[in-house]
């Protein structure tokens, strides 16, 4: 049996009512088995024991998109795109999505497991305890595969836990720039039956220059017989239909949805349907942030992420997106907080993680601050001082 | 005799031309002694040697405006603020700037050393080499002096290169809150003869709500007497006129300058006033930030700052400036590299900072990615490896 007792916790966030001052939290064999105020706490047995001395405790942030497996550097590209470089320019210095497709088929399973794990370490160290990983930079068969065993080997290999999903219908591969029709039939006959068995979600790119509505249904419908449930990139770009599809198939989360209405609101609340809003992405862009409020006004369950990728969104820290969230997006502290964490565990169907009371999974962040408003207050600052996973200290600045 | 050699450099930025590949860069004795490409380096004698393995190199970053010596929490404030608060209602919870001062007055010198000093050694495990600090939440003799004291021993405790700044003029104490003339006569007749000793420069808030040309100019005169350069807390909220107060009285920086006319520009141009921004205040404040790419246009001298404070900006990475300077500014990463570096340097009169060339300062930074743009294009991640301070590694995450 092992045992983890947190005492002097200044102020514990649950996600299951109001913060506790002056709290302690018990761990064992991974579980929470008590978290409450202190004086209330359990005896111990023999377990370790970590004071916090004051500090903030909150759950583990669950970062519910992402597509952190890839190889290729597109530094450049992001400076001339910030220098205002159309598309053109960008494809002519060899830029976009496809620059990372051609790296990545080239890289081989073991470089791409190095540098991915290199970044979950540090998302790790950043208070990350679960995390989402798209294929989508494959788009053939062998790599596409190659990616999601990478992703379930981070899972394996490193003290997170790790969902997988695939995203073969994110770009139209070069060699099939002239056969939109042929490309999805390899997605739907061939990938997605190959796929299904290292995938917990299938997910299409839904949007102009990528795939239509219909042609998502088509492969949702075909991941849907194998069991994978359905995430959706929609409204990211402009307004394509992405959210009312989602709603229409019942599917587990419709992410981005910066061009999102009131309406695709109402849908996504009835159908129960997560929004996993990226913050980073709407600032790497430049674009108007997603309408986090009017969802949660809307009765829409809100998820925070990373959106981790080359192109758009090359964030690693859930505490940055939480500040994008409050100071961008115009989410209370509180509510951001709740959806890096309870809304992405919500956003992955686990609903035993994201929130602490007893008998939920012990993955918690210790931050160096009195409360957890600090995490938006102070961008750019890693304020986890110890990130627990399963009930173990998995990362920490000792600072 | 102390030497350190980098070989393996993949890209360094010197500040001194264009960027150089495949580099090697040569320290004796806190100074740069070769910055160049590793085929031409010197022989090495017996010193230390890192291979940088591919990795990038810049100039240690200059933080040229801060206020990082404070007590107390105003973490609740933000959480207000963000919600749309007004400043009755902050005022009303005991926030704004005033609550600094009051917490400041009460922590007592070894508190505030201990509480700063925690936030500069993050600081420069995020590349910071140099750093400007301000007292102003003193407001008082005895507190303003602590300030300073402490500023400077910071300096002298921690490895990093401090410049102080008499800043008595940042806002009405409480108890002068009817007598502005009052307290304008202590700032000239008592503090800042008594704070001279310990300060490099002083600095007045001109603002409406704060000071008044007139009033800060009567103060500048003041600490030119005693040998002080000016800075200008200038343009920040509003239009009034500090940039060409800066301009006519040579100040050495006009900081802020979010509403600077191309007219502001170009009295700033012409008397050599640095122009220091920093984009993590306009952040918070969800305001535009500070026309960077006019100022430089007409041949201002730009620096970026993190203007730590825990009212408006609290950001202790330069990292993060720089990707605010590039994506939300309109900079280009080349241009907010080198202001946050060189800029900044020159902003606090170090001209043998902020560049890496045969004779100048052993200051540097290692970053974990093959080129400089990495800094702007992943917000939120500390991609330093290794902060070189003097020719010593400093600080490091061993990652």
């Amino acid at each position: 049996m092992s045992e983890l007792l947190l005492t002097g916790i200044g102020r514990l966030i649950t996600n299951a009512g109001d913060p506790i001052t002056d709290a302690a939290v018990m761990m064992v064999d991974g579980e929470i088995s008590y978290a409450g105020t202190a004086s209330d706490a359990p005896d111990q047995g023999g377990g370790d024991r970590i004071d916090c001395e004051g500090r903030a405790v909150i759950p583990g942030f669950v970062d519910a998109h992402t597509h952190v497996v890839f190889a290729g550097d597109r530094a450049d590209e992001f400076g001339l795109k910030m220098q205002g470089a159309s598309y053109a320019q960008i494809a002519k210095h060899g830029g976009g999505i496809l620059s990372t497709v051609a790296a990545t088929r080239a890289a081989g399973e073991e470089a791409l497991f190095q540098e991915a794990a290199t970044r979950v370490r540090r998302m790790i160290a950043s208070g990350t305890t679960t995390i989402e990983i798209k294929s989508g930079y494959g788009l053939d068969l062998d790599t596409e595969l190659a990616l999601l065993s990478v992703a379930r080997k981070l899972g394996h290999d490193l003290p997170v836990t790790v969902k997988t999903t695939f995203l073969g219908a994110h770009a139209l591969p070069v060699e099939y720039r002239d056969d939109r029709k042929g490309y999805l039939d390899l997605v739907v006959e061939e990938m997605l039956p190959a796929a299904a068995p290292l995938a917990d979600y299938c997910d299409v790119f839904v949007e102009e220059g990528a795939f239509s509505v219909d042609e998502a249904r088509r492969v949702f419908e075909a991941a849907a017989g194998l069991g994978l449930g359905a995430r959706v990139h929609a409204e990211q770009l402009s307004h394509s239909g992405g959210a009312a599809l989602a709603a229409r198939i019942g599917a587990v989360s419709a992410d981005h949805l910066d061009h999102a209405t009131a309406n695709d609101a109402r849908l996504l609340a009835e159908s129960g349907v997560v929004a996993v809003l990226v913050p980073g992405a709407s600032y790497t862009l430049r674009s108007p942030q997603a309408p986090g409020p009017m969802l949660l006004d809307q009765g829409v369950t809100v998820a925070l992420a990373t959106d981790c990728n080359p192109g758009t969104s090359y964030l690693e820290s859930m505490g940055l997106v939480v500040s994008l969230a409050v100071v961008e997006m115009g989410l209370s502290a509180e509510q951001a907080i709740q959806a890096a964490t309870r809304g992405g565990a919500l956003a992955l169907q686990m609903p035993d993680h994201g929130f602490l009371v007893q008998g939920s999974a012990a993955d918690l962040v210790i931050i160096v601050a009195p409360s957890a408003v600090h995490i938006p207050y102070r961008p750019g600052t890693n304020l986890v001082w110890r990130t627990i996973k399963a009930g173990r200290v998995v990362a920490g600045a000792w600072h």
